[in-house]
């Protein structure tokens, strides 16, 4: 894959951190939700990856934007947007959701924030989930007020975020529990601060309001960071997909239901749970879903990321059976590694498969269960 | 601005063409649609400004991609997102439609194709249009069927773009007006092709339907064109902003309404013709914008692409009247230009202001009408 310069225009948003992360000496980008996401500095996705299993790192995922939907019917329109059972939801829960549609595909897998009891935000994947809910909102004659707020996530992360954030926000900070979150001064301003994050080592998402106070944000950061290593970083590929943890786009598309993506545990079919694609979802639970995300395991030179899927086929039955749709080599694992959607009849662990890295060349290698195991 | 690489996955999608653009030597993209938009080759954007006024280009625009809207609701749908007035619409025409919000935001600014009495088309600049019409009709209860087909425009585009075309689809092609489109055999495919594109230097869009026959699409004209200089292109930005053509995301945004942005023609008061945002644009017409886009030529060194906003303010009041939102040289006409919405009391033509294209300097320059006028 030839490497490709990204062509900056207003249109491709920036985020209040952006000139901090170009002071960094950012080297790439992806775009997510019309908007800058840094994924590259200095080092390699290996090196990264090991410095932030040890120490911190900072992310600028200011393209988390906030869907805001508040009024009177705004738990009504939430609670029609996903299958998930919102009836327990309380202000200070971080509630991952997926979105989807009339046909079970997956529209997004935002987390939801439950701020007030008339006013939640919807912290986004990449795609226009502002459109879908005022689509839906003005169609159905709700009586709801939708926008994007001024908010932006940064997000602290690794074994050492806690140390960093307690010298920032006081020790109050160490006393947030996973997916919970509360609310902390900077300056002159409340910030909405989560113990959540993009990675299984650990961390926290400052919900920046108010670009003005980007800069000085990241600076208190490195700041209070140096003495713990503090690097800048991004969600790092190898870490993600040891960890299972699924991208929308990648592996979950529109073409895909939740049950496919291993997200059964957030579908609730109950009479009391109404939301829409609830008949298609509860026919497809019924009758069983044909194909399952997966890990593969596979050999061969270590991998690049993979950046075009990379089809994935029976040993047995030489046919196709999936494809790794985000994939690369893991230096702790030991092994090339990836994930896939695959057909029921080869889901089943261990089954053996070749992974078709290019045109001309396979690897072999075996369906595992996620998260990857040591 | 550091040149930053953008880091492929399969969440920024692939056109049909995207193998032959590689084959070419693609230099740099942009991402539209989740999908990658072309935007270099081997030569500057003013090498490729001259050799598309005097030659023929091939662009891939697959990012424009179609939502489909088709069943018994679909023209009362496609009437209610639009200010345009669609009651004459008639298989065979383009018709460039913007769409609003309720509060008369810009949604995008698609061309509308009617495919049939049931069946339109909408092709669509970057935002997630697809997710906007479906929360629409699933919230109004809507009988539609709306999806994303397998369709990828490719344009060919300059004023040789005729002969090429003729030398592959007949000379039938000849014949198809301005912002028309026909239907042309391709292989065992017919292939809807409009004339029309992305800059004022005359050409065609092939809406490309069957993605197996990109590479040899690409091929038929590439074999056509050899006689005729052709090279690969893209919606070149000098061309664009000397013919006053506006960028969703650019000029245009949520925060934008169709009046402020010149499409006053585009908007259909009458009583009957009913649609979004119809009461609010109303009333901001009835009272009067208090802001216009409009050209700004401005001295100084020729100006690379305009990636970061540069403020413009008023050479009288040193008040902040705008920004430009796209600019850079023209080597035709000699100077600095760009798009910028200016403030109603600074934007007759001649009004003398100052362009800051970075924090420390400002270029002296003035208001004009657009397009900018030789």
């Amino acid at each position: 894959m030839p490497l490709s310069n990204l062509k900056m225009s207003r249109r491709i948003r920036r985020t209040p951190f952006t000139d901090k992360v170009e002071f960094h000496g950012v080297t790439g980008f992806t775009v997510v939700n019309h908007t800058l996401l840094p994924k590259a500095f200095q080092h390699s996705v290996e090196e990264d990856y090991w410095h932030l299993r040890e120490n911190v790192q900072v992310w600028d995922v200011g393209c988390q934007r906030q869907v805001q939907i508040s009024g009177p019917d705004a738990e009504k329109l939430v609670q029609w947007i996903t299958p998930r059972d919102l009836s327990r939801a309380t202000p200070g829960k971080c509630l991952y959701v997926p979105l989807i549609t009339e046909n079970a595909g997956l529209i997004n897998d935002p987390v939801l924030l439950k701020i007030s009891e008339n006013k939640f935000w919807l912290s986004i994947a990449d795609s226009d989930v502002l459109l879908w809910v005022r689509g839906l909102a003005l169609g159905a004659k709700l009586n709801v007020e939708i926008n994007e707020p001024d908010v932006w996530p940064l997000a602290v992360q690794g074994p050492k975020a806690a140390q960093v954030m307690a010298e920032i926000f006081g020790p109050k900070i160490r006393a947030i529990k996973f997916f919970n979150f509360g609310w902390f001064d900077f300056e002159d301003s409340k910030q909405l601060i989560a113990r959540s994050g993009y990675s299984k080592q650990g961390g926290f998402e400052i919900y920046l309001e108010g670009s003005k106070y980007g800069s000085r944000l990241w600076e208190a950061i490195f700041e209070a960071g140096k003495k713990y290593n503090i690097r800048p970083g991004s969600p790092n590929l190898i870490e993600r997909i040891e960890a299972g943890l699924l991208s929308y786009g990648n592996e979950m598309t529109l073409e895909d239901n939740p049950l496919e993506c291993g997200l059964s545990q957030y579908c609730d079919f109950s009479n009391e749970n109404d939301f829409i694609g609830k008949k298609t979802l509860s026919s497809i639970a019924n009758q069983g879903i044909q194909r399952q995300i997966r890990g593969i395991r596979f050999r061969g030179e270590p991998m690049e990321a993979c950046s075009i899927p990379w089809p994935v086929t029976s040993k047995k039955t030489k046919t196709v059976i999936g494809k790794i749709t985000s994939g690369i080599y893991s230096p702790r694992l030991n092994t090339n590694i990836g994930l896939s959607m695959i057909k029921s009849d080869h889901w089943d662990p261990g089954t053996e498969v070749r992974v078709h890295t290019n045109k001309s060349t396979f690897q072999d290698g075996y369906v595992c269960d996620l998260p990857f195991s040591d």
